[in-house]
C-alpha cells in the first residue's frame, strides 16, 4: 500500500501523480493515463508533455519540478507504444523525475527496473520504481477457505468490454450513497487508479486464485469489496486467467459485462461472442465452486457504438432477457444495479 | 528438442541419464527419479547415490565420470526436499557432474541457474543446465485457431490422480499397436520422461493456453498427441491452470482420471470431490470452445489404495455409470480404453 508523503516511513509509489504523456502516437497510448484522470482527478497534479504533444487530459502542464513543489509524489508512465517498448525519450524523462525526488512508475512490457541507468537515478535519489505488470513476490497459492466480507465481481462476455469502468462506477456509486465500498485491482490502470492491486494475468499460472483472495482479504465492516474482472470464461486465449478470477475472488454477487456491438471475441474472428445467457450461467456454476450463494445482480452494457434510443432498447431488450436490471454505466450510470445489489444483500 | 551426442550442434540437455539419487529423506523424494526410471529405462545409464542412500531404483550404482564414458549425456537431479531447497552437496555434486562432462538437469524450486558456482561450473565446461520449472522464453499468447491432427487430454477430479502415468500408459499401449502416438508433458516429471515439455503452472497466467498450443502443434500423419493434464476444474487453487490447458489443448478425446479412496480436493479438506458425471460433463463442455466435437473415451481409475476385487468392482460400477471404459492403468492396463478411443475415431 502507498503512503503519501509519511517522511517517517520509506518512499512509496502512489498518488498524487504527475501524469506523463510525452509525445504519445494516438489516444489509445494515453488510455491508461485517461482512465487515473477520469477516476482520480483529486489525485492528479498535473501532466508532463512534450511540445510536439497534441494530445491533453486538460490538467495543467507542469514540469517535474513543479509536480514535486506541488506536492506531486509519483510521476505516472500512463502512455503505451507498440511493443511495450520504453523510448530513450522514456528513459530520460523517467530519470529526470526521479533527480527531481518523484517516485516513477509505469506499466510498460519493458520494465523501469531493467534499464541500469533509471535504477542508478532512482538509488540515488532514494526513490522507488514500479512496474504495474511486475506481480509482487509472496503471494500464495489460493486456499478456496470462505472468508468474511461480501465482494462483488465484474465478468464479461469478452475481454476491454467495461469491466474496471464498470466496477469503479460501482464504487463511486455505493460510496456516494454511503456504503463502504472499495475497488480492487486485478490490471494495470485499475492498480494506478487504485494505488494498489496484482496485474493478475502477469502472476505464475499456478498463483491467479491466490492472488485474488489476496488482494480482497476477510473484511468485517459489512462494506463490499469490488473487484475488477478480466477477461472471459469463453475467450479462447485467457480464460484461465478469469476462472482462477472468479474462483479466487468468492463472490456474492456478479455483474456480467458486455459489448453488443462486437462481432467476435477480441481478436480472434473466428471466435462469436457467447450468448448472454449461457455465459451468465457458466460463470454462477464455476463461480458455485468457491460461493455456492453466488447471485447475478445486473449487466452492465457498453453502448458506447450505439445511438442513444437503440442503447435504451437494448438495455431493455437483455434486462427483459435475463430479469436483472441493465444500465451503460457511463451514459446511465449503475444507480438501478446499486438498487438491485442492496436489495439482494438486505440484510 | 534434446539432440543426443551430435558433436556438430551445441551441446543440449536431454538421455540418455544418470539419475541422481543422493541421499533422500523418503521415496517420496524420489518420485521424479523414479517415474524417469519406470517409464524410460532404456535412457538410464544408472543411479549416483550417497553411501548412506537406502533407496533404490534397481539401476548399476556408478560415478559420474563412468556415466559419461558408459554414454550418459545429462544428470538428471530428480530428488525433492522440504521447500526445494538446493543442499550444499547437492551443489557440490552438481558441479562435479559438469566437471566430467554431463548436463545437469533438475525440477527444485531453488534453480540451478541462480547458483553462480553452478553456472561457472557449467561454462567452463561447455555443459548446459536445465531448470524444469522454467518455462522455455517467447511462449505465445494462445489464438484457439483449429489445427490438424489429434489429439487425447487427460482431465482430472482431482491433483494428483495418474494424469500422467495414464497419458504414457496410453503412449506405450498405442504404439504396442503400431499406432503414432506421442506424450506432450505439461509438468515436471513429464519433461524429463519426454526430453522435451513445458511445466505449465509456472508459465505466467496469460500464456496457459498458448503453452499448450506450442507444445502439440499441428500434426498431419494421422497420429495422436497425447497430452499430460493438470489439477482439476473443480480444485480451487488451481482451475485456472486446467481451463487454460483444456482450451490450448483443443481436444478430440478426454479420458477422465480419478482416484476413488480420496475424501477431499487435494490440500482442502472443506472441499469434497465432484461427483463423476458432472466432472465429466463440465470438463466437456469447457472444451467444446475450442474443440466442439470433443468426446469422452474412458476413465482410468487409480486404485492403488483398494484390494483388487474392489477395484474390479469400482470399475464396473464406474463403467456402468458413464457408459465408458474403466480401468487402472497400472494394474489393469489400458487396452479397453485403447480400444474404444480407436473404434470412436476410426475413419
Amino acid at each position: 500500500m502507498p503512503n503519501h508523503g509519511d517522511a517517517t516511513l520509506p518512499a512509496h509509489w502512489g498518488p498524487p501523480y504527475l501524469l506523463y504523456l510525452g509525445n504519445p502516437a494516438d489516444d489509445l497510448a494515453i488510455k491508461t493515463a485517461r482512465g487515473v484522470a477520469w477516476w482520480r482527478p483529486e489525485w492528479c497534479v498535473g501532466q508532463y508533455r512534450h511540445p510536439d504533444c497534441k494530445l491533453t487530459l486538460g490538467l495543467p502542464d507542469i514540469g517535474m519540478a513543479e509536480a514535486r513543489a506541488r506536492g506531486a509524489n509519483t510521476m505516472m508512465i500512463g502512455t503505451a507504444n507498440a511493443g511495450g517498448v520504453m523510448a530513450p525519450e522514456i528513459v530520460a524523462d523517467a530519470i529526470a523525475a526521479l533527480d527531481a525526488g518523484l517516485n516513477v512508475v509505469a506499466g510498460l512490457h519493458q520494465k523501469l527496473r531493467a534499464n541500469a541507468d533509471i535504477v542508478a537515478a532512482a538509488q540515488r535519489n532514494g526513490r522507488v520504481l514500479f512496474d504495474a505488470r511486475d506481480p509482487a513476490p509472496g503471494i500464495p497459492v489460493g486456499t478456496g477457505r470462505p472468508r468474511a466480507g461480501r465482494r462483488l465481481l465484474t465478468v464479461g462476455t469478452d475481454c476491454s468490454v467495461g469491466k474496471m469502468y464498470t466496477t469503479l462506477a460501482l464504487e463511486r456509486a455505493m460510496r456516494q450513497r454511503g456504503c463502504a465500498a472499495d475497488f480492487r485491482a486485478t490490471g494495470q490502470t485499475g492498480i494506478f487508479v487504485a494505488g494498489a492491486g496484482v496485474p493478475v494475468d502477469a502472476v505464475v499460472a499456478d498463483f491467479i486464485s491466490g492472488a485474488v483472495e489476496w488482494i480482497s482479504p476477510a473484511r468485517s465492516d459489512d462494506g463490499w469489496d469490488l473487484i475488477e474482472g478480466q477477461g472471459s470464461l469463453f475467450h479462447p486465449s485467457y480464460a484461465g486467467v478469469s476462472l482462477g478470477l472468479l474462483h479466487g475472488a468468492q463472490p456474492d454477487a456478479l455483474v456480467l459485462c458486455h459489448e453488443p456491438t462486437r462481432r467476435h471475441m477480441r481478436g480472434l474472428p473466428g471466435y462469436p461472442l457467447p450468448e448472454l445467457r449461457h455465459c451468465l450461467e457458466a460463470n454462477l456454476a464455476a463461480a458455485r465452486l468457491t460461493n455456492p450463494a453466488v447471485r447475478a445482480v445486473g449487466v452492465a452494457l457498453n453502448t458506447s457504438g450505439m445511438p442513444a434510443p437503440e442503447a435504451l432498447a437494448a438495455c431493455q431488450r437483455i434486462s427483459d432477457l435475463l430479469q436483472l436490471p441493465c444500465q451503460d454505466p457511463v451514459s446511465m450510470g449503475v444507480e438501478a444495479i446499486v438498487d438491485n445489489l442492496l436489495a439482494c444483500f438486505a440484510n
